[in-house]
């Protein structure tokens, strides 16, 4: 017998002890003891239920911070994805030892990944995945347990490194349903994992600003990886399938999206994540990391003169 | 010479490199490469600007999900803040071994805890959130790690879980601008870090549940704190000063709020911490980590047959 509540999105599946809640729903004993939440009352509940949903404010801050951007479309055409300004690989030439250490790891791994995969561009973007969830979570983490250690503000950093980690975490998953990795892919992430999560967090306590520029070397490596994708189905080496649920519900994509959109959509991320872990190695290199972002601004190419200027007098107005 | 884009709200201070960007854009030279992602070209921001805005359908999946509960107001009245729902003291009673070791932990914790601060609440309130901010940033690294190595879904935890961890961090700045920790509290806070996360994390990874669980009964205990804390405040034991900026900001208060507000809406958030922490804690008693949270409904007080069901049944309509 199927429950009423089947057939969400998301295959959402009931949880388990669903069948007693809606054997009683159906028989209309719904109890209050039968309730999730059985250890408090339903009033409790539903005041708590209202309390807690107020916490928007600190998302919001960027609206009234320089330069905010809005997390939410303007959507973004398949034209300006492949464009020069956003195919073009853009590089952060090394300025410190430290920079040159970062691009020579990020360089070998890259080399490595190349010999590995070869033109299996699908199981590379998994692996590469799994990689770069890393840092955004790592970088997040520690910047949140400085902030009650030194008990004082953060200055909204914490938030865009968790949304990179979900970008990326949700890159992973669309590629899952586009390869299936081998075992070994498999052993190996689940092995590596440890170690690089280890590694990564020391760097992080050690050098924040090594990190986070390691991190732009690695998207750059990333913006290369999917170009070389990107030809790889225009030079119809690999088949353009039509592009999986998750990528078209994430992307808000029509329904008869491929492959090929999902690769631009997803490099265009990588771009984002290189620039703002530049930009956040830079703010460490000038002692600013106790600073607000300055976030990519939608008008720069306007006006070579707004990068963040005019909206703060906006915001000041 | 003050800078034009001074006097934001957050107090926010322009980076110490914004005077170059203010001395150029004052005399209208501000050029290509004066902008602050300089390397790269202003279409090229804009275009990964536009593309990087369009994250928020995984955060919105809530709404379509089981009990989606909505994080922006409707916000809640003081008189529903002191009610007796929110007052009482729930208690998830111990069923298993690790249960009664959380419960045994977090009550030795607490008596140790009152026995330093005795009638210091205020003292008591800021370290009590410099330990209360970890498990959320700890388990939602937990959940997002285990995703990437089994290369699957989360199902909706990471986010709350980090929302979880940025509201105790709001509570921590909030209290930090009522007092001022002592040098002691501030040594220990700082020591103590390294080895309550390495300790938690284990925790996390051995068993998630008891872990949870223990969160549980850390919430029940900070509960306990924060009715102390009001109750010295109605009994004049503490003044009851005007409320910070950020507790304004953050809960939305009227100008003239106070101390006693920001306890009770402070209170209400370790009651939804607590009964999420016990509910996934049940999950993982049950196996049913891999499922989607069922959120506090906001209705449940209406009738105790719709925990969850009736917007289920809406949602496939
Ligand atoms: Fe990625
Ligand atoms: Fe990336
Ligand atoms: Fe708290
Ligand atoms: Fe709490």
């Amino acid at each position: 017998e199927v429950a009423p509540w089947t057939g969400l999105g998301w295959k959402a599946t009931p949880l388990k002890s669903d069948a007693r809640f809606y054997a009683a729903y159906k028989a209309k004993e719904m109890t209050k003891e039968n309730r999730r939440y059985h250890w408090i009352e339903p009033e409790a509940e539903r005041l708590i239920a209202r309390a807690y949903a107020r916490h928007k404010t600190l998302v919001e801050r960027d609206v009234a911070m320089p330069n905010g951007w809005r997390s939410f479309p303007p959507s973004i055409s398949l034209k300006d994805l492949e464009s020069e300004a956003i195919a073009k690989e853009y590089h952060y030439e090394p300025r410190t030892l430290g920079d040159r250490i970062a691009k020579k790891l990020v360089d070998g791994g890259e080399k490595l990944m190349e010999l590995f995969f070869r033109e299996k561009y699908d199981h590379h973007a998994v692996t590469l995945e799994t990689v770069a969830a890393v840092p955004g979570v790592v970088g997040a983490a520690h910047r949140h347990l400085r902030s009650l250690r030194c008990m004082k503000r953060d200055h909204g950093w914490i938030n865009p490194l968790q949304e990179e980690a979900e970008n990326e975490r949700m890159h992973l998953l669309i590629w899952m349903q586009h390869t299936k990795p081998t075992s070994f892919e498999r052993a190996f992430v689940m092995c590596a994992q440890g170690v690089y999560v280890a590694a990564y967090s020391v760097l992080m306590f050690l050098s924040p600003r090594t990190a986070h520029r390691t991190v732009g070397y690695l998207e750059e490596a990333a913006h290369r990886a999917y170009t070389e994708y990107l030809e790889a189905v225009d030079e119809g080496a690999i088949p353009n399938v039509p592009a999986g649920d998750i990528a078209k519900a994430y992307y808000r994509l029509p329904d008869d999206a491929t492959l090929r959109d999902v690769i631009l959509h997803v490099r265009a991320d990588e771009c984002m994540h290189r620039d703002f872990n530049h930009h956040l190695g830079d703010l460490y290199d000038s002692n600013e990391q106790d600073e607000f972002p300055v976030k990519m601004d939608e008008n720069a190419s306007k006006d070579a003169t707004t990068n963040s200027r005019p909206s703060l007098e906006r915001d000041t107005a």
